[in-house]
């Protein structure tokens, strides 16, 4: 059954023109709908629209029963990993071109909204990653939404680890680094390195080397519940860095170990009835375009 | 709990000796057993060893509770088209090197069988394609354990097709080709074509387009129960093939409709207790010898 | 020092309208500039415009100092294969969007012309192929601009095959077969297969293996003068398929040798003053459009 | 004509006792030619075999008419740099399986020197290319002989750059950064990153980039005497790093510009008559195993 949404926050970088416009008016519509807006704040509330009261980023979960984030898809990752927790849905409002989870166009966003406070819309649910660098001391964690991502350090130089999956030896590899990426970040960063393209609703992991050294070394697509280990052998110098949706979890040098697992928390992204994975995909990779042709495509 | 088997199948092509070499000697072991043995013959028994009875491939599966295919995994792939209906378990045997569904070597045979027939086995349950040529006219179907393979046709030009899952439209493709891979055919040609590795566990297929035209058309992991259709748009002045596990199904030409789904039909594969499946991919890929390089790698 | 040109002669498949319509401006537009025009012809010239005089495909490079081809790259490499001996140059004018070759769009196409006919242009010559199969019995040969392509039979069962440069063994290959391009070339098949983009002033040529089962073997970029011998080691039951820029050459199995060298023949291609290989590889591959991203891309 | 060797260098690490060892033996037999020797020192001489002269490699290249390098490719490249300025030659011994560069095992290498010393070799010249950050201020440089590598910062996030070949624009890429790589150097990290296998004797550059974000964005082989640029154009928070064959040559922020083209310097190799580039591919690259097959190779 959907949602009544009665208390809204606003995610983005509002400090930019680009998001403080359309932030703007999402906030001026919301309030036509008497809906109560806060604005997400990173510490410093002064960026926010007047009027609009700032929430510290960590906090607005608590008070919302929905976030809009504005931007690109970053903007939704650094969300994600706010509200995971908590549960609270989130809509993605792109500033220009779609993203892959920003899929809403600032043309659209007025239906969009008006269709989500009506109780019509998608909702679909995305599994995250939870991840942990084990090195017998703190042990921070990070979920992520996209990817968790291991990448050699400053020197450049080859990497030598160790993967594991629920316990068993798969693989010692040597190159870049490594990411673990979800159904949702099989399109990102994984896609660039020769990763497939997963679809949302596939419950598996993708295991994809970066810049392998061994040729066979492949993508490994994987049970959504893998319990995954990667053991820095050699790092060439300098510590590893491990990185989740983009935001660094810490460093990793030779004989520690990163694990990687299906974390508790889930997002819940809010789509307009009209969403279409498949259409994403083909405006987002030019699909359908017979690129080096002069044929018409049929549909 | 494990099934105790009193008759066994031969499958292999006896008429090569190094078939029908060890062929012989797992008859000889088996008989010591007081297990009854059968050969799959194709039409001619002539070539089976001196008091083996001969059955027919297509009717080799009702007469007894076990098919030891000796070959490579193109031997167990043909049987498995044949046992898959009757749900008759599957040992493979390989005459050289390991495959990755003759996963028993000739010096391990032995032991592989005594094992087998004491109860001490693993079973794994793989599950099959269903693929048919939906024409307006006959409608003949095969299932295939590794893959359904779209190709062009003798002119070697590109073929111009569509593709929709569960009634949605994917993609416009153009190129050589589609391949639909189950888990355990993502090691074999959708490999090849730059397909992922997906673990036998994972409830998933693959599509995998051969050589693309647009290069952002990428292999893409779908939901296992996913209804696949492929519609030929243009077959460049000579119908497409398509092959199920290296069977020609028929041809197909423009206009027409490749349906692919889940089979009815499982093969349950026997492997001994040590059976790894990271180690076959380890073997099979070279991986871990660190191919270009001159240093020792750890494990 | 440009050349003059004072007959001119049509290429491409004027009973489509597509090339019909462009064809029959052209040649009002050369007649105005009082320029003899002929038109090539496959046996048939009743789709020939009104008043166009037909002259056979093989002959007309014979009669006339310039061939505008009109069409698809296609289209060009199929007149090129007629104008290589004689040295005539080529324009290429596309029906639609702007091919690697058919570089000048409907709608430039009188500036271009009137260029052209003032000795205005740039003129570039590009490399050719020469493939032979020899098999013991008669030799047949075909010039290509593009590549040579080994394609597995209608079975689609893997070949097996060896190759050799300048008399040096390189690789045993498996696999769907192998293309050896030309930069020309290096744009259209051979890209989908993963081979490297070569700018036509490079002097090379490019082995690319289609689809191979060993993932380490990769394209392989050779000085434009080697000798290639492609020897078919196993042709799975159905010999293999050569073809040159889209033209059978002929079949070869087991045993027999595909021989590809530099040809004698170049085609002389014509461009505007203002043709930019770059600007037709970005508008081609869909380049800088960043394409997974919602951030404007710098110029 | 065969050079006639005098006086030696010897290059490598000589604390690791896998070096030092075969580097003993080495300098024992040049001794008993009554050949000089000295040993290649990184300011601290003390891990020298007994008996052996120390010079720094600043000017190892000045005092010696031969290098042997001993160690890995990684060695031989170091070693390179120090000695392409004059033109020394240089031969490569590997600890322990061949290197592409260091392609002598040890237990040849006896020989090997005997028919070097003897006037019995091959002598092969390698390019290598100059890289130099412009960034307004200090300009150093540094030559490459495999080669010059734009990497990410430490965010790990993408770069945005755009590269001019001899002044034209070539594209905008968004991603993990660019390889400019020598023929010699393809087989090397560039090989990782998707790029071909270039012949040692084609005269070719190729960029190849770096998990590229656009998929379509793929390696380009271009003329050896090509000028390259790559301006960042965002560095994402943390300047890039410029990696010349593993050594570091500086930062490069926002609005900078890396200039690439072919050095005055070239490095010669000696090999032993029976070198075969083709035979050191198959070896490192595991060709010609049929990986994933049962079959036995043809040769």
């Amino acid at each position: 059954m959907p949602q009544q949404f009665k208390t809204v926050g606003l995610w983005g970088r509002l400090s930019e023109p680009s998001v403080s416009e359309p932030a703007k008016q999402v906030l001026a519509h919301l309030r036509k709908h008497r809906i109560r807006v806060f604005g997400a704040t990173n510490g410093d509330a002064t960026a926010l629209p007047e009027g609009l009261t700032g929430v510290a980023e960590t906090e607005l979960a608590e008070r919302v029963d929905l976030v809009v984030a504005i931007g690109g898809d970053g903007t939704l990752l650094h969300a994600a990993r706010h509200v995971a927790m908590r549960g609270v849905p989130l809509l993605g409002i792109n500033r220009g071109r779609l993203g892959f989870l920003t899929d809403i166009s600032p043309e659209h966003m007025f239906d969009a909204i008006d269709a989500i406070l009506a109780g019509n819309y998608l909702e679909e649910k995305r599994l995250m990653l939870n991840a942990q660098i084990a090195d017998g001391s703190v042990h921070p964690r990070l979920v992520a939404l996209n990817d968790v991502v291991l990448q050699k350090g400053e020197t450049g130089r080859m990497l030598d680890f160790v993967t594991t999956v629920d316990g068993s030896y798969v693989n010692t590899h040597r190159g870049d680094g490594m990411i673990v990426a979800t159904p949702t970040g099989s399109t990102a960063y994984a896609l660039s390195c020769g990763g497939p393209i997963i679809q949302p609703n596939v419950d598996a992991l993708v295991m994809v080397p970066i810049c392998p050294h061994t040729l066979s070394d492949r993508p490994l697509v994987l049970k959504l519940t893998s319990s995954i280990e990667v053991r820095v052998e050699t790092d060439a110098g300098s510590p590893a860095h491990v990185v989740c949706d983009g935001e660094p979890l810490g460093r990793i040098g030779s004989g520690e170990v990163l694990r990687i697992g299906l974390a508790d928390e889930t997002v819940t992204l809010l789509h307009p009835r009209d969403y279409n994975y498949y259409e994403l995909l083909r405006s987002k990779l030019n699909w359908g375009r017979a690129n080096r042709s002069d044929r018409p495509v049929p549909r």
